[in-house]
């Protein structure tokens, strides 16, 4: 550019230093105006990204603020380079700033790749029974940067995407009901495993609605300080095993009352020694 | 730059050297004053920045000296380029500090646009009930930095948003009040049923403006070491779920003591061997 | 490129540098076109990948908007460049932004390198019973990005390839049935070893088709506060040795039901004091 | 600047390199001079830091030094470059030290920034009664860089700044006594309640001075193995409550004693089987 | 190069440009089909890198093509380079892809540094029982970016070698079998630790192909609630320690059996307060 | 410099550009010269930096060496440019293995940055007795890289400064002894304190060398299972506590002997069911 | 160097870039002779680095065939350079591929530096019986990047230096043995303390080898559920607190007996009601 200087007369340059700062104005305004249009088109797809109007409007006048005075500082360290104006410092000082927001920004844009994948992989839906991190419960609603779940008792646990590691889908599989049940060292043991059968084979006719097969009594899972462990599984519906394990304890109790089985107490061997003091 | 120089006398590169430290000067100068207006409109918001006006003060004051020391290092640097003195020490220098407190406030630039999220999505407002990591209270300032949660007993909790992961709001819905109640394995488990959805359903009737729905009675949901566990819940209108779960337990304790239903103690087996030493 | 203009005459340089531009747009087409084409032949795979058509034309699409606006903006600085405008501040701009992109990125990449190896060194194949951190269960789904795991109890985890770190593979060798039984200080220790033994080795010549080895009882692996604590253990094909155990659980108390020898319960010495108060 | 030698005599390249070099030792001598002034009238405000003479001394005298071997650095830099000596490895080489070093320091302008907002947020004052981490006790100091913390014990906890994430204030806001207290299942509840409603109510009348609001009884807040658990709650003034849970305990004591309720002994049921052996 | 232009004709650069762009082009092509060569020649190895024909035809491909296609990039930018295009933009842009490939693949390089660190050092072998993080057990293979690890009940540990910090090799030193016993308050220490101290030496004489030293009893390691601990430790050949523990413990207890010296049950002193209710 | 060239002969250029190499050998001679002597002064400090003449040998040596290599390093790379040979490739590579050092360097920066506030701000002092992280002990030695703790039971524990972030001196200020005492629920509770009061006066009055002030006796501090809880404390000076808490325990225990006042024993209520089996 | 070309005839610039490229070949073959001779003199130090000829054989070789492969890549480039063809993108790919290698080899800079530190600070010497992190035993081997600690069980645990923050080293100053004993509420604890005190003088009359110090029994240090707590400490020699404490357990056992005093067994108040059921 300088060499041009050299073969053209000195009003020249200024004619063409003038033209060149006009054209970077306009340039600029026209970036500005297709940035805004751009903010307006995305904005109106805001139904499809769970906001409000006064919450879209709120963002995209942010937005737009945010891109005309990034738009307005390029612009100006563009001019000061054509004057010959020396900008490294000024470049270097944004951008340590804009290094900083950078990073700090670093969450925003992990939050939001994360969630382009739950929704793309399809990890969960509304309406899924999930675990994620300490929170259990039924997805409220899925955004781009949080997923809201509401637990059993109520609450509303909020949570970044970026912070959604491994997720336990709980609806996406039959459920297995688990039921241990303990009985006496002195007991006969077939005895309670015919019991248990009857009862989980009984259950199964009558709940063919909730239950998808034939439970199954697994034989003795541990001895224990004064019981012999035994369980049976039956395998559900999709989160039906809490019911289905309530309804066959209290099968179980009644059968082993009618049975004369009972579920041992503690005991302890006392060996007494009585002492003179 | 320097080819001017060639073409021009001596004189007039002084000159041109002149005018240009001026301008940048003059220009520095201009930018200055339009921070320091931009800074003050920003302060003559503060009553919507939760700050008084002292505070308010001390924080622009220390805003416009930075604005102030950092325009005077860039044109003294864009002075010395403008002379030909070698700048790129200096420059590295000053990156180098400005990268370390680039990477020291990264904290702040995190918990500023944490702030903006939770004010923009609305993750709890004041007054709600919310748990944030091991805080759990009525929040009572939310600001762009900070977030004071007033706990049950008192306590008051400051936490920096960024430091703000996982949020369970307690008031955005229903609450669930639990109640487990034990009853001996000797025991009429249908009777004890039947107690616990005659207490439940008479206290529906009487505090519809408390509780929401029927309660459940659930089931057996476990057999301890000597009690048939039992639980009962109800829905009931946000964090009324304490004093209604106080309220039933002292009903269905004084149902089991007109009943003769007794919840059971500890009981052992014991097998006493009485030996001589 | 200025020095051209030195020599040749100023229509010439409009000329040039239009041609450049022309160039430079004609160019990136191209590599637009190519790249879209290469997109294309990538998704044409996409059954290998478990994708469906729809999410394969959804993330198609995707992938080609992404890199028409990437050419858009590379080409927009290739011409403000031809044209002699000054574009170090637009560059630093993108450049912190694509920084930001890129560390937030940086999961996904780790997930696919991640995912990559999990299928080049086969670490895992579907229908294998596996412990990754917290989850166990067997293998339904090995993405380049995903693991999915299918628990014993129903629940499917999803579990980013990133987050695999030490894999436990339970199908890759026969298990190891281990069962542990406590006798008495009292009782006879060398009948009670005898008697493990016979039932190892009935169980052993009646379940060849799950047992590899003869069991072997190893001794006295600790004594207890009122037990000497025994054990055996079986090798067995992969994933049996749960049945295994307990099936040789219930013989082994059969048979020390026949012989006379119990499991003891626990024991206490009480000296009694009959104090007066 | 080498151009310049095309048109001048060597003679005048001397001279115009001597006075460059000149200007640069004048200049830094200046820059030194004025950052010394500013070192001195920043450590005058001593007394302000918390700070005594000796040590602001020491600490001023350290400051100027290092300010003044990065200058003799920044000065070689710029004479060498000046002589036309390649300067960029031993720009890197510094760069590199002075990159260690600024990672190494962004722990001191973690604290920093840290300290300001805790002071300029009023987090807490000094006379507090805080907890910060793992630490509680009375703020005895807050710096810049440290907060100092008596605990009850007498133990002085030192914490830096960058340290201190979640502060709970347990002196902003009147404290609340909690009373659990456990009576018999055979006991009378309503007598139970209705003593502690009288000893609480007769305590507010004699400690206005410490509490703020009557007691309330909250009722049966669980069902334990021998006991029905019944809680009392007081608002107090801050950091009243120890004392105030104390007294109440005892006239809770008093009177239940003069009523005849008992606090009662763990309890187990004994099924007594006197065997032989 | 510009300059050169400045005496050749136009056809001289035409003529020039294209002999660059054709060296570039023959250049990178040997590059190319050398490292081809290199691939293959590395493959070549594979026995000696644990990998069948079939993976390593695999990686050796897809070695090729990532070799392919950045040298097109390269090339390609070359060419733009030559032609006087600017790529400034494109080397940005290729360049923040690059990086965010480099911080993915950090952890690959780390394994492959920590595997040959490990391979190099012996911290373990084939063969050796080792316990690295939460996994003990046989190693099966050490490779440069995983090894895998049999443990006792049969699972398959893979850990990536960049996991492996702190390394416990049981198999390089002999190991210490440690048996605990406790004998009664009432009991006669001396004549116990006699016992002790026969039982060691005769086991020591029938086993000098596992023990490796006389026993030594240790003395009173405790006093617990109801009895005095004694230790004895014996050094024994590598991983023989269990199996030792074992046969001493039953030797013990039949000479104990033999001396009438026993183990001591718990203990509890009762004492009885007959209340009337 | 090229330039230059332009109007010398070649003669003139081979002459400057060998005076060039010389003055870069001459400088970087006495560079390494200056810094040499700069090290051994540092050094002849070494009394003052807890260092023996040995290691002060030792290290000068190393630091010297690295200073003359890096030297060599810059003065080859300095003197390649003045030769026209390209360097960038040197540089990157020099660079990259800067970089590694340079990160891998961070801990000791750490350290030391650190030791210095812990020195500057007198966190702790020779003889302080404190707990930094899980280490509590009597401060033997700080350096600026290592802080040594002895600890009670004579243990040595060296923790890189770096490490210490929350410091507890418990060496700052008087302490305080905590006494606990239970009485049980039928004892005269007002007795009971007014027996810790007597015991607490007269400790005061035989131990004011290390009591500071009159002990106060709080009061209930709890109901326990079988026991009301009483607390009494008083304040002594620094590291007094222990002894003085374990003097006032025998005070008591002999006081409450006396008075017929009993800590009491654990209290069970048996419900003895006499069955047959 | 173009501008060169402007007076030259294009014959010399031909012979001129020859000869550079010439004097580019033989430069760095020189360098890599240099290195090579560096390398093997660094290695013929192998016997003090820990290392047997063979892997320090494999270690050179490797070395010196990454100090060649590097030095052709840098020659590679510095004549493509000379040549004109643009390397920008080469040098940014190898710059790429070095960051990589760069961070995944931070680890073993930081091990290096903190061996350096752990062997000239002398933290820990070979024999020392340290623990590190969850690794305690004698120190076996400490190399520039590991160290190997043996366990006393004979487990050898090798711990890389960059893992080493915190360490305790049990053999530089005497141990202290620490006794605890419980006497009954009702016993003499004076004669308790007495009989400590005559156990402990005797034991140092005959032990003065091991013991440094006369026992001092420390007095009550806490109340028990059933039991007073007594303490007496002894300072020894290091690591001869192990057997001190084992032999005056035995003592205190003895002396005991003879004086009638007896630890006491756990105590219940049992309060018995037989109900008829």
């Amino acid at each position: 550019m300088a060499e041009l200087v050299d073969k053209a007369d000195s009003m020249n340059i200024y004619l063409y230093t003038g033209l060149k700062i006009l054209f970077i104005i306009v340039f600029w305004r026209i970036v500005n105006i297709l940035l805004n249009k751009f903010i307006d088109k995305f904005f109106r797809l805001s139904p499809r990204l769970h906001m409000n109007e006064k919450k879209s409007n709120t963002l995209s006048g942010l937005m737009k603020s945010i891109v005309r005075y990034t738009i307005y500082i390029i612009m100006a360290i563009s001019i000061l380079n054509v004057l010959n104006i020396p900008t490294e410092s000024i470049l270097a000082a944004a951008g340590l700033g804009g290094l900083a927001i950078g990073f700090g920004a670093q969450n925003l844009v992990k939050d939001v790749i994360s969630g382009f994948f739950i929704l793309f992989e399809d990890q969960y839906a509304v309406g899924d029974y999930v675990t994620i991190g300490s929170a259990t419960g039924d997805v409220e609603d899925i955004g781009l940067r949080i997923t809201k779940i509401r637990s059993f008792n109520g609450d509303l646990h909020i949570i970044p995407n970026g912070e959604v590691k491994t997720v336990i889908n709980h609806s996406r599989g039959n459920s297995l009901a688990i039921i241990d049940i303990s009985v006496a060292y002195e007991a006969d043991i077939n005895k309670a495993i015919k019991i248990l059968k009857d009862v989980g084979e009984k259950y199964y006719e009558k709940n063919k609605d909730k239950v998808v097969d034939l439970p199954s009594v697994l034989g003795i899972t541990g001895f224990g300080d004064y019981d012999v462990k035994l369980r049976m599984t039956i395998r559900t519906l999709p989160l039906k095993h809490w019911s289905v394990e309530r309804e066959i304890r209290k099968d179980i109790k009644e059968a082993f009352d009618r049975e004369g089985m009972v579920i041992p107490y503690p005991k302890r061997v006392n060996i007494n020694l009585n002492e003179k003091e």
